[in-house]
C-alpha cells in the first residue's frame, strides 16, 4: 500500500494535519502513498492553537510553540478561515458565532484532523534536531530527538516538509536603557493572561494584530492604560479612552518610556508586539528558508517548494489569510508533486522565471485589499494544477474586507456581527453576551448543548 | 608552540575560563599546548555572571543563558569563592565587602580572565549545535553555528569540554489547575526585577537557595506577602512578618493556590524556584550526562571525565561551593590529562572502582557540613595530581559554615558581615548602607574611586 518512498512531515499544526489529509485522501482512494512520518514535539496535535500556560520552555526544554491566550477569540470571522472540506456547521453540527474564542476554534481544528483520521501518522514529543541532504545518498538525514526517552536517532527520508509555522520565535530588538527598567518585560508570545495587567499602565511596543489585540484584552480585563508605539503611523482606530497610539519608543529609564514625539510616560510592564522570525534551527545552511513575514518568501518556487532542493517543502511560510485553505491547497499540491502527478519546471532557469513573476506582484501589493488579491491569485494558481475543490474565494475576500472596515468603525463591537459561510450558507448566531463583557471562554459558553 | 590536537571548549563562563587559564599558563611556561578553540554563544565572557534583562530567547534565538537578576547579591561570602590565583585584593586594590552585588563580582571574573589573557582563545556568538564521536576518525565532529552569521560550519576535534553550566535550564514541574491561574507564572530563571513586584502576594514554589533569596528580595522591594511553599521541611528562618512557609502546594483555582495543610490564598503571581536541569541539547546520546544536581553526578571519572568515552570532560557540574576553586582545579586537572601527565586509570573497571568510592562517600552526606568535608576530599583528590596551588581549604570550610549560622541567626542582616581572605588575610570592609536599606548595586557604590 506504501511505495517506498519516505516522507518527513516537521509539525502537526494545521498545514501538517492538511498535509497528512492530503496524502490519507489519496491512500483512500485507491492510490499507492509514501511512506509518512510526522514529527510532532509537542504531546498533541494542533500547533499553535495547543494553549499552555507555560512560557519559554516546555517540559521537555523545548521552546514553548504556541503563542495562544488564555482569552484569544478569533479577530477574522470563522467564515475567513473555514476548512473547505470540514465546515464548522459540520463539526459542530449547529450554527454558532464568527469570532469563536480560542476553546472553540481549537476544537474545530482537532475535529478536523479525526475526521481525516491523520493521527496514526503522527509521532509525538518527537522534535526534529537536524536534517541534512546527503548528494550521496540523495537523502535527507533527519536527526530526531525522542523528548520522552531523552534519546537521538537518524533516519533518512526522501522528501521533507517543513510546517513548524512562523509565530513562534519572539523577535526582540533592543532599546535604549531597556535594561534599567523596573516593570515587566515580554513579548506577545509569552502573554497568557490579561487580567494579569489589571489596573497597570501598560506600553505595547509595535501597532499589528498583536498589539491591536491584546491592547483590547487589556482593556478588557481592567488595564488602566495601554499606549501602543507605532513605528510607521498609527492606526487610528476609535480606541477607548483608556488606550493611545504614540511614535516609536526612543528611550527607557528606569520606570519612564520616552517616545520620538519627546512625550513621555511612566509604565508598569513593556510588552513587545514587535512580531516573529522564521525560525529553523534544525535545518543545514543550503535549506534553510530565511524569510521575512511577507506574501512570498525568498528561495520558494510557488511560495513552498525549495528551489535549491526541491524535495525540501515548506508549508504556510508566507503571511497568512485564509491560511487554513491556504495550507490546505500548498498540502494538495505538494502531494501532487510528490506523487508525480504534478511535475515541476525542468530548470531552476524556469522556476525562478515564475517566481519573479510573484515577486513583481508581491512588490505592487499597497493595501489589505490588494493583499487579499495577491492570496486569491496564488490560490487560483494552485488551485488549477490539482484536484482540491474550489470554493468561492470572492465570497471569502468579501467577509474579510467587510470585517476589517467593521473592525474600523468599532473596535469593542464588531466581534457581534455574523458572516455567512460560503460554504453551506448558514448565518452564523449572535453570541448571548457581547465580546466586552463575556468572561467565560469556554466552549460550552459557545456551545449549546 | 601548539601541538596537532585539538581541544573544543563549549562556553565561557568562569569554568571554561579556568580552563582556558589552565592551558595559557602551561603555554607561558614553556609547554606546548594543543589548539585550544572555545565557543560561546553569548557576545561577551562571564557565562551566568552576564546579565540580560531578556528572558526566554536572546536576539539569536538561542535560549537566553544567564539566571542572574538585576539586584542579585552573593549569599556566600566572596571569600569562600575567590579564586586562588587572583584575589580580590588584587582585583580591585582595596578591601570591600564581603557579599558584593553581581555588578561587582561580575566585575572580577571579568578581571580574572583578562590578566590571564585568555580572551583570545574565546569565538563569540557561535554556538554549538551538535558534537558526535566518529570511532573510525577517532574525532569528535562538532557542528556549531555563527549566529551573527546564520550559518553552521563543522569542525574536527579530539576533545570535548563542556563548560556550560547546568543552572540556565528551569526545571518547571505541573501542578493541578495550573492552567486556571490568572496572575503571572514564572520561573527564578527568569526572574529579573523585584521592584515588579511591589504590593503583590506572590507564592514561591521551593524553598532552596533561590526561593530563600528571592524572597529576600520581594521583601526588600516592597512585596505584600511572600509565601514559600516547601516540598520537605521549612527552612525554619526567622524570616520578616510579611514571609512565611507552608507545605507543598496542591491546587490552584484562578487566584487561589492551596496547600497540603489545607490552607489557601489568593496570589498575584507564582515564581517557581525549582530549580535547573542538566541540559546539554548538543551532544549525541552517548556522550550527554543525564544527572540531577548532585555531589557526584554519574557516569563521570572524578567527576568530570566521561566514563566511556574519555576525551569528553565536563566541568562545573556537580553541586557548587568554592566553585570557582572547584572549576579551577578541575580544569588544571583536564589540562594535565590531555597533556598527557596525569595517566588515566588503564581500565574502565578501574575508573568505576574510583566513581563508587565516591558515590558511598555521596551517600553518607546528610547535611551542609558534610557537603563541605566531600568538596575538600575532592579537591584534595585533584589538586595531588596537579601543579595547582594549595590553599587554605578549611579557611574556606570555616567561612562558609559561619556564614550559613549567621544567615540562619539574621537573614536580614547576615550580609552585614566581613570575613577575612584565606589569601591575603585582608579583613572585608562594611558596606556603607545595609543590604535592606541599599538600593544602589552600582560598582562605583561599592568601589571607592
Amino acid at each position: 500500500m506504501y511505495s517506498s518512498t519516505r516522507v518527513a512531515i516537521c509539525g502537526a499544526g494545521p498545514s501538517a494535519l492538511s498535509q497528512l489529509h492530503a496524502f490519507e485522501s489519496a491512500r483512500k482512494s485507491g492510490l499507492q502513498i509514501p511512506e509518512i512520518v510526522c514529527f510532532e514535539k509537542q504531546n498533541d496535535l494542533g500547533g499553535q492553537w495547543n494553549y499552555t500556560w507555560r512560557t519559554g520552555f516546555d517540559e521537555y526544554s523545548e521552546p514553548v510553540h504556541s503563542s495562544m491566550y488564555k482569552n484569544l477569540w478569533t479577530n477574522l470571522p470563522k467564515e475567513c478561515s473555514e476548512f473547505v472540506d470540514y465546515s464548522f456547521d459540520k463539526h459542530f453540527g449547529q450554527p454558532i458565532t464568527s469570532f469563536p474564542p480560542r476553546t472553540v476554534f481549537s476544537d474545530y481544528i482537532r475535529g478536523y484532523a479525526e475526521q481525516n483520521n491523520v493521527r496514526q501518522y503522527i509521532q509525538f514529543n518527537i522534535v526534529v534536531q537536524w536534517i541534512s541532504y546527503s548528494e550521496d545518498k540523495k537523502k535527507f538525514n533527519v536527526l530526531v530527538k525522542d523528548l520522552r526517552k531523552d534519546e537521538t536517532r537518524s533516519e533518512e527520508f526522501d522528501y521533507v516538509i517543513v510546517a513548524t509555522g512562523h509565530f513562534s520565535m519572539p523577535n526582540i530588538p533592543y532599546f535604549n536603557g531597556i535594561e534599567t527598567f523596573l516593570g515587566r518585560i515580554l513579548h506577545s508570545h509569552d502573554f497568557r493572561s490579561a487580567q494579569d495587567f489589571a489596573d497597570k499602565h501598560v506600553l505595547l511596543i509595535g501597532n499589528g494584530f498583536s498589539a491591536e489585540d491584546i491592547a483590547l484584552q487589556l482593556y478588557k480585563y481592567g488595564a488602566k492604560s495601554v499606549t501602543l508605539s507605532y513605528r510607521t503611523k498609527p492606526k487610528g482606530f476609535k480606541w477607548p479612552n483608556e488606550v493611545k497610539e504614540v511614535p516609536l519608543l526612543v528611550k527607557i529609564d528606569k520606570e519612564t518610556v520616552y517616545f520620538k514625539d519627546d512625550s513621555s510616560q511612566d509604565v508598569h510592564a513593556i510588552i513587545f508586539c514587535t512580531g516573529y522570525l522564521h525560525y529553523f534551527p534544525f535545518l543545514d545552511n543550503n535549506l534553510r528558508l530565511k524569510s521575512t513575514n511577507c506574501l512570498y518568501p525568498p528561495g520558494l518556487y510557488k511560495s513552498m517548494i525549495w528551489l535549491n532542493q526541491p524535495r525540501l517543502i515548506y508549508l504556510g511560510m508566507q503571511m497568512q489569510a485564509f491560511s487554513f485553505n491556504v495550507g490546505n491547497i500548498q498540502a494538495w499540491y505538494a502531494r501532487d508533486v510528490i506523487l508525480g502527478k504534478i511535475t515541476l519546471p525542468s530548470t531552476k532557469d524556469k522556476m525562478q522565471f515564475d517566481m519573479k513573476l510573484w515577486q513583481v506582484k508581491e512588490e505592487a501589493v499597497q493595501n489589505f485589499p490588494d493583499k487579499a488579491n495577491f492570496l486569491k491569485e496564488y490560490i487560483l494558481d494552485l488551485i488549477d494544477a490539482t484536484d482540491y475543490p474550489r470554493f468561492d474565494i470572492d465570497g471569502m475576500i468579501k467577509i474579510l474586507l467587510e470585517c476589517l472596515k467593521s473592525r474600523f468603525e468599532n473596535l469593542i463591537t464588531y466581534r457581534e456581527k455574523t458572516y455567512a459561510s460560503t460554504l453551506t450558507d448558514t448565518t452564523a448566531i449572535q453570541h448571548h453576551t457581547p465580546w466586552l463583557r463575556e468572561m467565560d471562554d469556554r466552549l460550552e459558553n459557545f456551545i449549546r448543548k
